[in-house]
């Protein structure tokens, strides 16, 4: 039994928070400023209202501004903000954390810093005090994780990606349980680059129901699911490509990381949503308009990988390599239409 | 514009017709001696019973004693039978093919021949006459393809797989049109196991389906997609194992072949039905008979993957390698209880 602290108490943040709990740690839940009405309900009822679910009493909420008091005795660190929040967390987190703390976060998202991609692991140790930054090597989950049915305990198996193998360990054998399985693996650019691009290929698989509704639908339950797999096995040969070129291993892409993340997500979910406003005809700030300010981190991690092109952090990746990827630029972007250009799909 | 001979008018190779015949092609499609209420239907008013829908009225039907009738100056075979009828199809092929005839075939399987497991174009190819066998090498179409959505012109991309690549071209570019894409590909191992393989492991996909009801459900859009999606990657995994130990490229598994056809055959389909009423708790002959005489795949090649072990065509494969495929045998061929062994999935 430790005492873990999570930073973030969104959907995602939260519902890490019960399998650590179930497993027998003091976990306390500290919110950011935007979470402040969760906070207070979770502190009220142990209601937390976007996941519409009462979590264990035990887990004990705590506002940002007491977060000096949560991290007394914290003896690992999990950061659960949103990608937008990861300076925040970083500066919150730096403080407080120790050489023989470890972090892991379950952030998911990429930063173009001049001309070279970097994962959210190696952005927020960049953040980290001088002294703690040489040992501390923070840790990431990727995977197929649903928040709110890790929240009800649906069993669920994720990467953690790390590149310290002794803080792995810990960390891992930390947050197992009976239905939280952590599979551990050194390839953080494998599993950070999959996580991140799973948000905008996710959006493009979503196109196909879009099209099939557009198109007036058809008889019984036939409807363009071929259309819709094949554009996901050209998601997961654009997804091996671009990680071996950033120096990961492209079966990362094939594993829970990749393939299962991307099941998932296109399983439900708004990024599908999105796509499938764009596939049924709806110009981007139209389908912008009816996803009613839902996040949208497809937009996000498609205007990364657009400005590393042209930057060049892809070097020789050009847009036979990936047609999927460069055509969904051309729609959330920039207003094309969807056409999917199947005849480029599956080049060697 | 050729003449093409399709064997079978079922589903399938009654999907492959129509863009067959939009592209141009004269297309014969001959039935087997199961489907002469499909022919007579379909000469009666060209309504395909099965697929329900009328079919272009140029695609010309023919019962199977009308073969020889059919075969008269035919450039290019199709075998669309079910895999339970291949060697029938190979017997009526062998008489009428030539040195100069290409083969494919849309039937997919696997056959245990003593300690080694065979693709089915090898099968095929083993029946052909002395003197054209060794100019013949058939070739087979892998991929995500659902016979109602070809049928209805559903933008569709499969692999076509063949050790012979002049023959490859030669059948890609007959085939090929505005929303029908066949991607050649020398890896036929790859593809043809793959396209065995999905059978099974879409079952094994489906137990979460099936274990999310039993458990009663929970409230709003949770289901127990986390469990399925972790199913699904380590099902590429085991398959990319195998297809590695039988000779092929485990790319192929991450492509159409493997992660694409897996991918359709899980969003909807009898062997997905199946595997859910496993997961719902039905024992392996309740569930059987909740299929209500459906063919199953998924038992044909299960049985042929544990005879296929025990007979050592795997080799050094074991159980470690191949949790999921070893559960998939204990439920569906000995009537054990499903509980699908996460703590054993992505082992190294």
């Amino acid at each position: 039994m430790a005492t873990l602290l999570i930073l973030g108490a969104g959907m995602m943040g939260t519902a890490l928070a019960v399998p650590l709990f179930d497993r027998g740690h003091d976990v306390r839940l500290v919110g950011t400023h935007l979470d402040d009405d969760i906070v207070a309900s979770l502190k009220q009822s142990s209601v937390h209202p976007k996941l519409k679910l009462e979590i264990p009493r035990g887990i004990r909420p705590f506002f940002h501004h007491e977060l000096a008091r949560a991290a007394e005795g914290v003896e690992l660190w999990a950061l659960g903000v949103s990608s937008a929040g990861i300076t925040w967390a970083t500066e919150r987190l730096a403080p407080h954390v120790r050489r023989d703390t470890p972090v892991f976060m379950i952030t998911k998202g990429l930063v173009l810093e001049g001309q070279k991609l970097l994962t959210l692991p190696d952005v927020v140790r960049s953040g980290l005090p001088d002294d703690v930054r040489s040992a501390v090597h923070p840790a990431a989950v990727a995977g197929p994780c649903i928040a709110g049915e890790l929240a009800r305990r649906v069993p669920t198996c994720v990467v953690l990606a790390g590149r310290d193998k002794v803080a792995l360990t810990k960390i891992a054998d930390a947050i197992r349980g009976p239905y939280y399985h952590p599979f551990p693996t050194t390839d953080v650019v494998g599993a950070e680059v999959s996580a991140a691009l799973k948000n905008a290929y996710a959006m493009g698989i979503g196109f196909a129901a879009g099209l099939h509704e557009k198109a007036g639908g058809t008889p019984g339950s036939v409807a363009m699911h071929n259309l819709e797999s094949a554009t996901m096995a050209q998601a997961v040969l654009e997804m091996r490509r671009i990680v071996a070129h950033l120096g990961g291993d492209p079966d990362t892409v094939s594993g829970l990381a990749g393939v299962g993340d991307l099941d998932v997500t296109t399983n439900g979910g708004r990024t599908g949503r999105f796509g499938r406003f764009l596939g049924l005809g709806l110009t981007r700030d139209e389908a912008i308009g009816a996803m009613e300010g839902a996040t949208l981190e497809c937009l996000e991690i498609l205007a990364v990988m657009e400005a590393a092109f042209r930057g060049g952090a892809l070097g020789s990746l050009d847009e036979r390599d990936l047609p999927l990827l460069h055509h969904m630029f051309a729609v959330a972007l920039h207003g094309a239409p969807v056409r999917l250009p199947l005849e480029r799909f599956f080049a060697a």
